[in-house]
């Protein structure tokens, strides 16, 4: 019996094929699935592909896919859901179980941190996400937006504050910091001048912004001012983020799980990481913190193992 | 004998046809000619109608151009100067001078404001931009590196964050905002949930993120701190570019005169004004501080008539 699991994000989409012990069989990885970057026929191209080559990764032949579950970044709507459940319905080169979830990848990401069926997930990839459950049910999200309104503290926030960093360090209007040379670097270009027509050019956009954030980690440990500064501001919004969640569902002063997933939180001993947790252990003193070790779209896999038990079907 | 001065900025253009003796003849507004987002065929045609409509407005038969300059917003390398030029010279359906100039706007902002030949000029209207020049004639350029790389203290800027603290405000994480129904109200909406589909939807972009800065001026007048909050930052911000140029040629301590031109300026008794008078006059207290009360493009058409009477032709 197999379960098919998804993580979709803004820069990529993991998907997972395991059996009902948890054990992962095919995996793939492919392009973004974020909802408000990738519509309608490229949405269905991308997950389909996915799907296949997770199937065809796992050997087998003739797979039946038990029960489903995508998580995908940027859901919110009712009619958003409606609008992926329709796509993934459509997708008939590959054989699916009637009945796929459509979840918001906040959700999966609780569920791979926790098996306690409450607490909080606090997403930090390109975009940002928190997402809170209570002991007894009541769900919120805070944060999750898309990067017009919100998406603070994710890698494109920093990306961005990075560029501003480099422009004002450039014409003077703070001291230099040496993330303008970085960033010059990391376009193979000599000047701000060059930089303007590869940043103004089609084809520059939410991903080149959002991988700058790697780059401000280096720089803050070559112990660059602006570098800290940066990723301690994107640090505190996630706490608020968390802090926020766990305030509307009164949970502040509760023992809960925190899972913290994407790519802010990937390194061990990552500068985001380490401010995190000294305000979380501030703010919220008995929340337990977890980075998932398992694989980002084990969330999905999880809902949709715990879904069949729940179901039997 | 014609002069043409055209003045182009991220949301609107302005084109005006005057006399040797400064007096305007014919104008037009057409649409956004900021060469970061408007290129090639588009910023030809938009010029191309624009020109024509001012010489249009004229009444006047068979006008020849003497001289003519073109204030475009986001001009910034020689490659851009040589690109405006060569679309300015293939406009043949209209009589123009052999010999048009290609300036940033903010050159032409400042000589719309003052006749002293050196001073400081700053641009708040969609994006931002500041233009030094000294007395012994070097200049410096703060800012102005377009929506990603700066444009702090413009619309756009104060848009961002009118929807950045409306999406906190909805979902708790800081106090409740005028702010969040007033954004509603402005894209003719009921919630976040309608909100977000008509954010990231085709056809959504800085010209509208801008307009909500005069919400925000809105807002501040009814008491509301976060509107007071984003519209102090973003005087900041304009008082740090000047300030920056007036650092980079030694012109702190010197009086000169301080053009400030662009939307954000235009209220008389506006927030951005007054909170932008105080901080100049703490930083920079010999500045003297212009708001001009002529058309936009009249800066440009200046430029044009020295250049004519410069150069004899």
């Amino acid at each position: 019996m197999y379960f098919l699991g998804v993580d979709g994000g803004g820069t990529k989409t993991q998907i997972i094929l395991a059996d009902e012990n948890e054990n992962v069989i095919g995996v793939s990885f492919t392009g973004p699935t974020y909802i408000r970057s990738v519509f309608g026929d490229t949405l269905k191209k991308t997950l389909e592909e996915g799907i296949f080559f997770a199937i065809q990764n796992s050997h087998l032949k003739d797979v039946k896919i038990a029960r489903s579950c995508f998580g995908i970044a940027g859901l919110d709507s009712p009619s958003d859901f409606a609008e992926v459940l329709k796509i993934v319905k459509s997708i008939t080169s590959v054989r699916l179980d009637p009945h796929p979830l459509i979840l918001n990848d906040a959700v999966c990401a609780l569920r791979r941190g926790t098996n306690k069926g409450y607490g909080i997930s606090i997403v930090a990839g390109t975009g940002s996400n928190c997402y809170a459950r209570s002991k007894f049910g009541a769900e919120t999200f805070v944060g999750g937006l898309g990067h017009t309104l919100s998406d603070e503290g994710g890698g494109y926030f920093v990306g961005l504050n990075v560029l501003h960093a480099a422009s004002k360090s450039f014409d003077g209007r703070i001291e230099k910091t040496i993330l303008e040379e970085m960033v010059y670097e990391e376009f193979g270009v000599l000047s701000m001048r060059d930089l303007l027509s590869k940043v103004y050019r089609d084809g520059f956009g939410k991903m080149e912004i959002a991988r700058l954030s790697i780059l401000c980690e280096e720089a803050n440990e070559k112990g660059d001012a602006k570098a800290h500064e940066i990723l301690q501001s994107a640090a505190k919004e996630l706490v608020l983020m968390v802090k926020t969640g766990a305030k509307k569902l009164d949970m502040i002063l509760d023992e809960f799980d925190l899972v913290c997933v994407g790519g802010s939180f990937k390194r061990e001993h990552g500068p985001i990481r380490k401010f995190f947790e000294k305000e979380i252990k501030e703010n919220l003193k008995r929340a337990n913190i977890i980075y998932p070790v398992n694989e980002p779209a084990m969330g999905a896999v999880l809902i949709a193992i715990d879904r069949y038990k729940v179901l039997k079907r």
